[in-house]
């Protein structure tokens, strides 16, 4: 069901990263389930997490962790979440079994789970095959880890960019995963992006932050923050240095957030049960933080998801969602709507050269803008989200058995 | 589908509140979609109406004329919102037509629109029909107007009470109409209550606000808040007279917070596509407001509506939902979740004699409470909602076909 979106064909390598996967029959046997990215020592590592109040337990692990981290063990199958105190002892027996695998401290392993809430991880099955993936490690393994942390996930998410740092290459890679309970709040489901830059953590931390801005925290599918979000930066060491005040930091960040906006959409294309890819300009807001709110209101209305899904231009749905959303003093007097170049509404009215033939060919695409300018201010934001489908409620109705 | 809820078997009269009702062929022909209702001189109405932004053209006109009201016009089949300066006026023409008929001035007529968004009301057609309406008026006419106002609800909403003021009996009885775009804030879709007591306009509109907290803005069905939502309770004044300072004013406001209470659920039973009728029950919270912010991320999470349509006890979805709700210095410690009378979770884990099937069995049932304690504090709050199913988004995509 994925709108307009294949499997990477490759993914550049990250020096001084290297991957290793395995299965161990977590949710259902017969794939990989496991992935383990093992990093140069001197490697910084940066990291965004949910702000769901219920952090599952491998989030509260790893987001103490990061200062000496040099291997993050993933998992998809179970989040090990809301599991109390056994599911905290379980993600550190994996992270122990990791670290001897490798030769490292236990505190330098920081673990990553998804998949179904509230079940204790099958340590049984788990901890044999941790035990053999120091063997396996390698630098062009980013695709088969891409696929390992998959749950709903139709299609295996990367992307890759490289940015010349004083004629020197520098490379960055990253995959994700992620298809419901999408609405990551300062941080998304589960993404791994690496760089053979020298970034000092700090500065690292800053640039991932920033990215995150325009990527991860602009998209929503149901509107469902997980329990287990996070996104992760490494940065190899391997290739050029970098800091703040070098002239090619911005194209650093900028590909960096270009690289991980990509991963984002990628999020939303492979959306439980998507049959649009939906992106909310919303524009004239008095600042970024009331756009935001009302492309994220209209985002999550079952009622222009389920409008959208019908490929019906009922604008009006629309209009209503906007009205709802948390703007004070707001008048629909100066209030713009279009569907890619097809306006709708202006100065709150319907425009009296409207033919909803025209909105009705626009919402038959796979992918279009839905414009909202609410006429007063010079703020925007733009916000990434899917239908609500009858595959979505199958998928979640079923998800579980 | 609607959940536990039939057509009401007898509505009480309200002596001075008469009901006509009309076929107008709205959006389709062969049913009522007009219903007027008449009150008798000296009668005191009360309105409470959307908060949304956007709020439709007849919003804008009854919300200015409570005070000399003696007639309030209902249409369904089209909600005459976002329809701009053209609809402002088509509202005001039909009240004008309502008023001829009944030999009133037109600002004594409060007008009303349910249905689609953004489309003219049909005036050719309706005309005819408002200028007949005059000649049906009757005091029976209840439940034939609890018809005429629906649009997708399944099922006719009425209720009646009697309070018994210094061994006089006075009689209430309300109509409600509703079924999607339910979030009322403040209001409600349409809901239509009379009661023969004799009340002044400014008590009217504190009883009814008092009402409301606990009945019509205590559900949701979608999340998304109507432009046209307005409760009405109108006071005909021909039984016993009322005050707040009088001894039977609680038990006049208790029956009327019951009697709206109940049409309230109804519309949520009757909400498209519901398979599910949901008590969330929250307490343990720092105030009022905090329980509510839980009650409604949790009612409006699409994971946990269709887990309640699966019958699936995902639990996890629960957790997760209350732990994204908008709550300062939440921890998980003190959460305790329940399922009727399973108990799940405790102390924020789960408890070791929990057991899946029992679970699984109270979410069996077409009714039942998740209970959720947030051990912080003594407030509590309830809210009423419905489970997210095939057909909710079947009607949604197929709304205007």
């Amino acid at each position: 069901m994925a709108v307009n979106l294949s499997a990477p064909g490759q993914l550049a390598p990250v020096a001084g990263a290297r991957w290793a996967t395995a299965p161990a029959a977590i949710k259902k046997p017969g794939h990989d389930d496991l992935a383990l990215l093992l990093l140069d020592a001197g490697a910084t590592v940066a990291g965004v997490f949910t702000r769901n109040a219920f952090a599952a337990a491998p989030v509260h692990i790893a987001r103490a962790r990061l200062a000496g981290a040099r291997a993050l063990l993933v998992n998809s199958g179970n989040a090990n979440a809301g599991t109390g105190r056994p599911g905290h002892a379980d993600a550190l027996a994996c992270c122990e079994h990791a670290a001897a695998a490798l030769g490292l401290e236990a505190d330098q392993v920081l673990p990553f789970s998804t998949g179904v809430i509230g079940q204790r991880l099958p340590l049984d099955r788990m901890i044999p095959a941790i035990d053999r993936l120091g063997d396996e490690l390698s630098e062009t393994g980013w695709l088969a880890a891409a696929r390992a942390i998959m749950t709903t996930d139709t299609v295996p998410k990367g992307a890759s960019r490289t940015v010349d740092i004083d004629g020197k290459r520098v490379v960055l890679t990253g995959i994700a995963k992620g298809s419901g309970m999408i609405r990551p709040d300062m941080a998304t489901m589960l993404a791994f992006i690496a760089t053979d830059a020298t970034i000092a953590q700090a500065d690292l931390d800053a640039a991932l932050r920033e990215a995150m801005a325009r990527s991860f925290n602009s998209i929503s599918v149901d509107g469902d923050t997980s329990t287990n979000d996070a996104c992760m930066a490494c940065a190899t060491g391997r290739a050029a240095a970098l800091s703040p005040t070098a002239p090619a930091w911005r194209d650093f960040v900028a590909a960096l957030t270009d690289l991980a906006a990509e991963l984002a959409r990628a999020v939303v294309r492979d959306a439980e049960g998507a049959t649009r890819f939906i992106t909310l300009a919303v524009g004239g807001a008095r600042d970024e933080a009331e756009a935001r709110a009302v492309a994220f209101t209209v985002a999550h209305s079952p009622l222009v998801k389920t409008a959208c899904f019908a490929g019906d231009p009922n604008w009006g749905r629309i209009l209503a969602a906007v009205g709802r959303a948390p703007v004070p003093d707001f008048s629909i007097d100066g209030v713009a709507i279009a569907l890619d170049d097809v306006a709708i509404v202006a100065d709150g009215e319907p425009r009296a050269d409207y033919a909803e033939a025209d909105a009705a060919a626009v919402m038959a695409q796979a992918e279009y803008t839905i414009a909202i300018d609410l006429g007063r201010g010079d703020a925007a934001s733009t916000v990434w989200t899917s239908d609500l489908s009858y595959e979505y409620v199958r998928i979640n109705a079923e998800y579980r058995s």
